[in-house]
């Protein structure tokens, strides 16, 4: 069940669908940037911030897994160059309570592990 | 099946308990993260990767959620001072066959959303 409403939120969000989007979230859904600090809540701010998002993109999701109390949505976002981001979910009643939204940014390898890792 | 592998992902990394965390993973795991580029491949490599990596940490699990396919850890890993990291598992045959770990990083909101969040 939480697999298939992970790909459900997917498969709306990447189409642009906010008729069906709105139909898989809870009245009281908050949304966290927690890289940031911004907090959306409620559904109709939750999709307004959706709708209202500058910018192409095109999701391409890499994995899509859940269980009946969240899941996870690491997609690619980017339209050419690739931006990765990755969505917890956590469900309630059947419906997304919870969306915690993270966009990793490339970074330079710490000194003093190349001898445990490769490219 | 997939949480209950998360979890047990999860305890043994957080106990630093290598014997059990061994025996979750494929033979061939491969490691990524691709904010650097780095690969770690294979068991023994991934082992030692995680046995010599540096520093104190301390695993709180804010999220694990999975199904058979595979599934998320979603955790903080500082002392003091908050590290979040997202780790997104893959399965195969009941074991973890890749681990794609992101250590997201703070930045500043984007102007022209300010009406659209709070904080």
């Amino acid at each position: 069940m939480g697999s298939a409403l992970v790909q459900r939120y997917a498969a709306a969000l990447g189409a642009r669908d906010w008729d069906a989007f709105a139909t898989l979230l809870a009245d009281d859904v908050v949304y966290r940037l927690p890289q940031t600090g911004e907090v959306v809540r409620g559904r109709e701010a939750f999709l307004r911030y959706n709708r209202e998002f500058p910018g192409a993109w095109e999701l391409t999701v890499l994995d899509a897994y859940g269980d009946e109390r969240g899941g996870v949505l690491h997609g690619d976002y980017g339209v050419g160059e690739s931006q990765v981001g990755v969505t917890v979910l956590r469900f309630a009643g059947g419906r997304v309570a919870e969306v915690v939204d993270y966009w990793p940014e490339p970074y330079e390898p710490p000194a003093g592990r190349e001898h445990l890792t490769g490219r």
